[in-house]
């Protein structure tokens, strides 16, 4: 079975996007179980972890799921970089009553560990973000009987990760909440609207899309797969579920949204991604090309951010989420999914009938 | 008639966006006849000639057809602003074997008395780019029997423009060719992709949507309409029609463009605007925010544009184009309008069936 054909047979097009901090077993296992697809945000699972993670996934849905990778680069950086950097934090630290930390002895899991163990473990769908497999790397997946789905915001990394082998291209338009997944070119260069990146990426190469950024409800379902994308990526959408694990004071800024409430940002990771504009991103707005790269900026603040959500502090804390996030509301991630999906069909329906040939 | 009844009366959904400098009233006419919405880029239209602009438009078609302002402040920059604007354009100026300007008298056409012609004129729809009319500013058109649309790039200008009696709004998403809108806050704050500002613009605010941004062809006709869209507006897609005024040399090199090829930049106007990356732009880059604001700096590079054009050459115009200029096509553009919408329905109808309950 072709990866197009295992999305046509989802009894439901919608994928949900991995997000790590915000979703883990609950969400990916109730989105597979109503229909759609559940993906696993498995950046934070040790390798040696990975088998029981992933075999924990089967053992409780028989429908395809997906697990996803950060390709956090293995940087070591000088201990010169990160005086500088830690020095950048360490107002922020005092205020939460927190020393500055030391420097970290890691910043994130080795991801070639983390390949191996994944593909040892075999998921349905693997997915990667951040950076490009080498093709030997995706033939391994592909022995192990793993489908292989590529981030791209740019048509030029689609056709990257279609010159890999990738069987499916995730095109992730700049509405998207969270970390944003450019690799060839720099932030500005790669800040592509969903409607242009999914009509654009679909026009370049011959593998199935799936279309993400800015989907909220059904009419973002169809609206999608109007524009030829195979299947959708939901992630804002499902911030505020009941499997969501971002807890109250992350869910409670996002209710609260005032209009075009949030904004690209480095300062928290070293790597631009959307959240809400707090204190934190307006006050490092200037300084966040100079933080480390990700994953040494996100490791460093990793206390912070920790912190400030004990403290139910939303300023000092990263609250991913897409320029959308306004149509977010609450439910259980299996229902929302089978909602999203009925107010799709009707979507369509009334669009089949308002643009009737008379 | 209310707006929304002007927009549903219409045979085809589709608005031809005012492009000032790739199109006028040819290409109004055209589309208006094929039972779209043509707009022309009255920008350029001094005020004593309004009147008989309008009235040709008129006279040429009984379909509605818009017209539209782009709002220029009246900027009165001391002569040190200029010295130093013409100062850093000295060398592109050099390069086409031409002296560097003199202080121009005049930027741009006064606004106010350019609504005031039109506001006599009376067309059927005008509408505004740039900044906001008062609420007598928008009565005095409603009483000479004009709709009033207002643009927008964000949820908050929408709001505005909705607060002054506005009968419609036209988001502009990120994509969008051209000039941006914007006008309440900055160009990165002001950056909402097509997809998410349409939800949250028809969430926000009870007018019609016209959806701006990234729309090329019936499918993405099909889907801004699924979104929740009244009805959309094509720039880009038009660009290289038969009626497209903008040249040779921007027409070829929109054919030529390579993938991911815009981008937004203020270098050559004063405002951020959206166009293929060429060598003014790179080199540009980092002192765009330091030229004088729009209309200024768009008339102070006016005759080297002017110039690069006449000598064909790309890398020092302004080769406005959206992110999703290389689905655009050449054809009439009435013939492209009415081919858009056969697309738009075919996609309606599969996708009915696509997404039937079974």
């Amino acid at each position: 079975m072709s990866f197009a054909e295992m999305l046509e047979s989802l009894p439901i097009p919608i994928l949900q996007a991995p997000m790590a901090g915000a979703s883990f077993d609950a969400m990916t296992v109730a989105v597979s179980q109503a229909g759609g697809m559940g993906n696993l945000a498995a950046a934070g699972v040790a390798p040696e972890e990975m088998p029981a993670v992933v075999d924990d996934l089967r053992a409780r849905t028989d429908a395809p799921f997906g697990v996803n990778l950060l390709m956090a680069p293995p940087l070591k950086p000088e201990p010169a970089e990160l005086d500088a950097a830690l020095a950048r934090l360490a107002p922020w630290y005092a205020e939460l009553g927190l020393p500055t930390p030391d420097h970290p002895n890691r910043f994130s899991y080795d991801f070639d560990a983390q390949l191996e163990a994944l593909t040892r473990a075999a998921p349905p769908v693997a997915s990667f973000t951040f950076s490009i497999l080498s093709p030997a790397q995706v033939d391994a997946l592909h022995a192990a009987g793993s489908y292989v789905v590529g981030t791209a915001n740019t048509v030029a990394e689609a056709r990257a990760w279609a010159e890999v082998g990738a069987d499916g291209i995730c095109a992730q338009g700049v509405e998207a909440g969270g970390h944003h997944a450019y690799f060839l070119e720099d932030i500005e260069a790669s800040s592509i609207g969903t409607f242009a990146l999914v009509a654009t990426v679909r026009q370049a190469v011959d593998l199935p899309v799936i279309a993400a950024g800015g989907i909220m409800d059904g009419r973002g379902v169809a609206a999608a797969l109007a524009l030829g994308a195979d299947a959708v990526q939901m992630g804002s959408a499902f911030l505020l579920a009941d499997e969501a694990i971002n807890g109250p004071t992350w869910q409670k800024a996002l209710s609260a949204a005032p209009d075009d409430a949030t904004r690209l940002t480095r300062a928290f990771s070293g790597r631009y991604a959307r959240g809400l504009e707090n204190r934190f991103v307006r006050e490092m707005h200037d300084e966040q090309e100079k933080v480390p790269a990700y994953p040494i900026q996100n490791r460093l603040t990793q206390a912070m951010r920790a912190a400030a959500n004990q403290a139910g502090d939303p300023e000092m804390m990263s609250l991913w989420a897409g320029q959308a996030i306004k149509l977010a509301g609450p439910g259980a991630a299996g229902e929302l999914v089978k909602r999203w999906w009925a107010e799709a069909q009707e979507v369509a329906q009334a669009l089949a009938r308002r643009t009737a040939k008379t």
